[in-house]
């Protein structure tokens, strides 16, 4: 169960809501986010939920039998907008659009592909500078420093960051540089992550774990939006399968799943989805066809020098022919 | 290495040819079909490939690196095309829908589905009367009687049939009510079976297995091919994956690699591809999306009766906005 | 429900019998097999099971709420065991060793396995004469007169032979030549088939499909069963996963499961279940520590020749080495 | 490459052998452990390893292909063995039982669980007081003081610890109180959590991730060993696959072929292998006998009442036939 409460409550009238949650012996979880205040609740003994709902100081209450909550459709049906600022907007009524690189590589880099935004209208740009390597010996990325030099150039251009964050230590140090924090695939279920994600006030996309379950990834949002943080939306990137054809298998049914399932915007990820150049545009026109609020892919002024998944990163031409055609079926889907 | 040979060679010269293939040591099966006739040669030597080439009587020749070598688009650059007469034509420039109940129950179903297909236009219905069933306690289908049945009834209307052959025994009776031999995903390996329908002059659709790799369902395409029957069309209709959320996970990455490997068309099934009714459509959508060239999908008057597959079957209405959807967006992205 | 009728049952006797199972809204099917008659009843209707077991010719009467019914060890809490004469026994207290090449090449190959398996005591031969391809330009076997050949050298030392069966129509022409068939994994849903290896009088061993569930092996069992035939045993030979260090993922889960679900056999097939000749030992070892009733793989006096799968196949010493540790170690464990 | 230096090496020697592997063009990571000093050498070029060998200061000298290097049974051909202090070894000639329950609950639950091990001469007792849970509402563990607790009744009764860290911060903390650090599946690719156990000098095993490949479990193995702790322990507990009869597939395959790639021990966990208690007894007989150096499994008084993972947990009585049974197939396989 949730209970929405009002805005301006007062100690003693939720103290009041709280004695009444305990005597029906549901354990209790008070949540306080940047837009609401919320009691999750929990617990098997039947009631009458309407005594709850007449109580003072509630404003609205709802069961939800999911394993996740205060991220289930199930009590808030109207989809989450998340706002970047300056009028970039994720979710709802919006299609949007974010590429850019696998990793920050140089100035001159980031500068050539925030130029190539400019001209087709994107408005995020993507970019590692803490990458996770299988291998302890491989390129790691150029960090906190190429964070800043990133941000410097896109601040200057209008263009929002989004960026990786792997660790709990760098939320700090980061957060003044990106505007929205991405919890890699391998990170899914670090929960002490997950959790100091929800102490900050900075929207979060969390990919789906490399073999994670749909419900496995409502479950790590509701850790993020259970500590306060609820500007959260949700990536597929594509699963692990026995199939070797491709990189991963892009789970197109987790696209309608998770937007029955959860008010959160869902973003598909075609280049990680399927690994290969010359069809990434198929699977992102197909995730926006299958209800996906938005893209992220990876785009490079010379895919075949990149520092890291050039062999599924677009070139500049690939990119602009891709936002022509997403943004033409975008309309005529819309009405 | 494949060699197309002239329609009209003479023993002759063919003769010639094999003993010259015979010379470099590589193994030759002669493969004869309604289009053509080809010599599919195997073997590891190097040579040089004109020389084969020039030879009297050949029209064509091409290495073929695949494991599977008719149905390969190293060879055959253009999309196959097959007439099921009276202007219903799949592959190519066309868009094919495909659309029935899963299982034909009665001569008043089978007319309530022609009706809503003659009204939306689709010239081709699904509908099966053998059953492969997990539990042999469960309804296996009305047999020879109920395809008969269903014949005439779509003969009267114009409508073309699709329907699923179990077994080597039932190609023969089955043959002359039947416009397309469907191979289910059970039998996506029975090579005696492929072998079969191979042998017939009537097109063939088969579905990858459960977890067939997509080089797999190529190869089982080659079955059929070299045995001489080379109008086929692949279905990918959802592998299986730890995934419970759903009833398969529909493949949307093997519908572009399919169709840059092959040249035979590629149909999606999107009501075994996710599972669950409600999403049957976005799957359909996306699937056309990443380059699909028809769908075969569930429809049945009241699903919630039917006698098999009824949670992912759509009803009437449902179907014919599927239709509009898939046709709108068929011609946006034509060009 | 499954009700264990009298042997000598009238025609009255069981009339009454089916209408007093009709009554209660139950569909039954007759299954009358070389050991017993059995009506197997399926319906939801609650009644008391205690009416039925005390009518006129109801030997015996239980309750199986599993989707396979005469395969259960619900019903028949006994270890089914299998004769395939001469004092060659597979179940219940024995642990069987079967071995053999996977291909019959020649009279001079089979007489070396043969001797092999003699002097290490081994009464069961493997050897395909049908051979599953993926490619239909394979090698695929020496066919029915392979099988005549591997049939009398057998004989001759007193050997058994376990072989595939792939079609409906090889039956007949196999059935006197060998003693247990076998069903490979790509037909481990080949309904026809199963049906028709229902009908005869001769032992079966079943392999699970590629990506089949424990609950499908048992429901094809209960194909076979279900026709008539109760000469069963099921065979693990490895899932399909995303792991590629090697060829399947042997579920060495399925042999404790299987044991519980059923009263059947259960036969591990380390060498498809690994695919590494130096792994197959260990893997039969720990096959039978888990409860196998039974290990088959492949042997052959040079593996690097054979002509299919040499890479998981022993040669003659490492075959001798594993039957004395699976002896010795199946001692120590029978208590 | 890897290059063994001299334990007492100068810094002017190491620079001319630094500088001979830069003209060959490779990149070196110099690697301290508690056991020795290491360069690895990556790069593509070729050259004669005679001349790198036969340089002043080195010890040894081999060449790796594989992804990882030092976790590599091509460069160290001895099996790893790890000592715990008071004469409790892990790897090489020992078969190492732990055990305990999944979470650390009370003083009365510790007591009883190391009364049993001490009985049983188990030498090492699992048990988690910091808990990844899918949900944020589930029971987290007892925490820090929870540890204080376990290890002082450990430590009373001569039982080492192995436990559960979930981050960086925690690891200075837990460090006086742990034998062993565990690496749970969701963190088997957490690349900065096993940068930080490699700094430190206390034994760790890592477990494979829940679709994790072996390579990786390898190379997240290397992560550690690369920044200086070679005390390592990779561990085997079942990942996903599409099968729903148990709760994860134990991948026997992985023992095997773990062992062959990597001279460290290789330890089984068949309660989450399995997830089913009437089962963990095969599962960890057929681990041993596949060649795992030790199993790992979970243990308590009462099952069924425990905090968590109940239904995969052995009671006392099934514990102590186990380890009877594990001692006695052991000595008869140990020759």
């Amino acid at each position: 169960m949730i209970i929405q409460l009002e805005q301006n409550i007062s100690p003693t009238v939720k103290e009041k809501i709280l004695s009444s949650i305990n005597t029906i012996g549901y354990k209790t979880t008070e949540v306080k986010t940047q837009k609401g205040i919320y009691l999750v609740c929990i617990g098997k003994n039947e009631f009458d939920i309407r005594l709850i709902g007449s109580l003072n100081g509630v404003q609205d209450v709802h069961r939800v039998s999911d394993s996740y909550k205060l991220v289930s459709r199930k009590w808030k049906v109207n989809a989450t907008e998340i706002d970047l600022g300056d009028g970039v907007l994720i979710g709802e009524n919006n299609f949007s659009i974010m590429a850019g690189p696998c990793s920050i590589e140089s100035e001159e880099q980031v500068e050539k592909v925030v130029k190539h935004l400019v001209e087709n209208n994107i408005k995020v740009m993507r970019g590692g500078v803490f990458k996770p390597r299988s291998s302890p010996y491989a390129f790691r990325g150029m960090g906190i420093d190429g964070l800043k030099m990133f941000n410097r150039i896109c601040r200057a251009n209008g263009i929002k960051i989004i960026t990786e964050v792997m660790q709990v230590s760098q939320i700090a140090e980061m957060i003044d540089y990106v505007d929205v924090f991405q919890v890699g695939a391998r990170n899914s279920q670090n929960f002490n992550l997950l959790d100091e994600l929800g102490r900050v006030d900075k929207p979060v996309l969390i990919k789906r774990g490399m073999s994670g379950t749909i419900d496995e990834l409502l479950q790590s949002a509701e850790y993020i939006f259970s500590n306060g943080n609820e500007k959260l939306m949700l990536c597929e990137r594509g699963i692990r399968s026995y199939e070797t054809a491709y990189r991963n298998t892009f789970d197109i049914n987790a696209i309608p799943i998770l937007k029955e399932k959860t008010h959160l915007p869902v973003i598909a990820d075609p280049s990680h989805g399927i690994g290969i150049r010359e069809h990434v545009p198929m699977i992102a026109l197909a995730a926006m066809m299958a209800g996906a609020d938005g893209v992220i892919y990876e785009v490079h002024e010379k895919p075949e020098e990149a520092a890291s998944d050039g062999a599924q990163t677009l070139n500049f031409d690939e990119s602009k022919q891709l936002v022509g055609r997403l943004n033409a079926n975008y309309s005529l889907n819309l009405v």
